[in-house]
């Protein structure tokens, strides 16, 4: 048989059966190169990643994070600000929303700044509210959001520590500000922080919130809150306040788990007394804190119950700034 | 039909009927009752059970643990560390791994001292092994495990916090002692503290094991070690040294993580110094940490690789002992 397929039609036949041949093992090289060359590196240690990327316009969306700071009458700061962040190994692109109704942004004066490590967006609002900065960014491209008030700076050590404990706890508020609530013998719950008496629970002291001024936390987290009952966006609104509380709301509520992991910072700082503006922060208001009260009562109405939870957990960066902070006593 | 029914048999198909219709109310309002008692409390806000929960017999083997403690001619610190161990609350048993082969349990002084707070069983061994105490005891009922070396006092606070650390990371050795091991160009491996130079990602140092001489662990990892390859047994009964780092790399393996969560101690103690029996503990062996080492690198031709991974995640209880562990500085 194959004798006689090989004398019909002789010569013909078997220059084509070459070239096939000869196409098909040129393809299976290609797949082959294409394939070696997809081979992942093998790491003898999987360590995670801290080094610093390459800043290319592909920085994995997975591997970085976006900033949005909200900014309302202290550009001088937001502009201090911007050139500390803007630096952060893993940024990956800054929204800034401009809550000065009206103003223009600093467009020009930042190009002519440039160029600049990441892109840095100037959202324009048409009404100064709080919950501005919650809103769903078309331009958000990453998992992760910093967002970080106009007057706070934290160092570059924190926030590269803080996105790594983000990464292993990406459902929770990862950040450097912790607050509590706690129960009253009538019901009514009071909104606060370390000068509060601890909930009992053992030893020490539990906080139920991270807030969101100075944190990591999912970006999906902002789709929800836009989906959240609009009795949620109007004491927002009502307030000028209590965003972040909202924001606690929804994630233990989602979770089912504390919803915020602390990490204490090494390196904060709040520029408030340095801003020309005369400006200083709404927490400044003598009703700041009754008003977060009032909140955390009003969001337990709304969403009939109470899912705050309680930990205790304060996360730090062993050996850093030495490794005296955890040097063994024995 | 229904006249008809009542007619015949009469009164005692009547009778009957009343008799069997009070049998079933009877057995629905058992049922009912028996449902009602069955029903959970409702509690408002689901926090974490720190309370010191009554010492009976059916303490659950979910929210207790075991202590497991290996003893050497040390009787003197393993009484001493007794009595401060078995007041724990969450303690549901001890068991004394008697590594003094020969002598007798001081069990009969141990009862005329009674009552005790939790059961205490001495296991008496027949070789003097470092690895008797990563037996498989049948007495273990918990799912937790706490292994402390018998010179090493942990206080309470430590230690029910690092419980409660335990019960969110069960399948991570949660304790107290960091350590780690770095590579080097040649290729093969070292180990140490902070001492030798960090691992290089990023900032700050990092650690790839707890050592289980003060730590819990999940109680199945016991039944993981005796299933390891004979070398690794072989290994440590060759250098009665190593069995917690061969648990290092057991863990690791099982979950491609970092194997511990490091947990900082507020009050650690080592006790070596106050025996009265003159022995010191095998780390003070001029070859202990080059042993070390030496397993390190024997461990990773055992399971053809290393599986080690950093963490530099260091835990602490927030507002313990005071507020001041936090207090923002900004």
């Amino acid at each position: 048989r194959y004798f006689h397929f090989c004398k019909l039609p002789g010569r013909v036949m078997g220059i084509r059966l070459l070239r096939f041949t000869s196409v098909v093992i040129i393809v299976l090289l290609l797949v082959a190169g294409a394939l070696t060359a997809l081979l992942p590196n093998i790491k003898d240690d999987k360590m995670p990643n801290l080094r610093r990327e390459p800043k290319t316009q592909s920085q994995s969306t997975l591997d970085s994070f976006t900033l949005i700071m909200q900014t309302y009458n202290r550009t001088d700061l937001l502009l201090k600000l911007l050139n500390h962040y803007q630096a952060i190994p893993q940024l990956h692109k800054v929204i800034v929303v401009w809550n000065n109704i009206g103003e223009k942004i600093p467009e020009e004066m930042w190009n002519s700044l440039g160029p600049h490590p990441v892109p840095v967006v100037f959202k324009v609002q048409t009404v100064n509210r709080m919950r501005n900065r919650l809103q769903n960014f078309p331009e958000l491209e990453t998992k992760a959001v910093l967002m970080m008030d106009d007057d706070t700076l934290v160092s570059a050590h924190d926030l590269a520590f803080a996105f790594s404990v983000w990464q292993q706890f990406p459902e929770h508020i990862v950040g450097f500000v912790p607050r509590k609530h706690i129960s009253t013998p009538s019901g009514v719950y009071s909104y606060g922080s370390f000068e509060l008496q601890n909930p009992g629970f053992g030893n020490g002291d539990q906080y139920s919130m991270v807030l969101i001024g100075a944190a990591f936390f999912h970006s999906g987290y902002l789709e929800d809150f836009q989906r959240q009952p609009e009795a949620v966006h109007a004491l927002i609104d009502e307030t000028q306040n209590c965003d972040d509380i909202a924001m606690n709301f929804l994630v233990a509520k989602h979770t089912g788990k504390p919803s915020g992991v602390f990490v204490k910072p090494v390196d904060i700082r709040n520029l408030e007394k340095d801003t020309n503006s005369g400006y200083s922060g709404m927490w400044h208001r003598a009703e700041h804190l009754l008003q977060r009260s009032y909140c955390v009562n009003k969001l337990v109405n709304i969403y009939d119950g109470m899912p705050l939870k309680y930990s205790n957990i304060m996360i730090s960066q062993f050996g850093f700034p030495n490794y005296a902070n955890h040097k063994n006593k024995m």
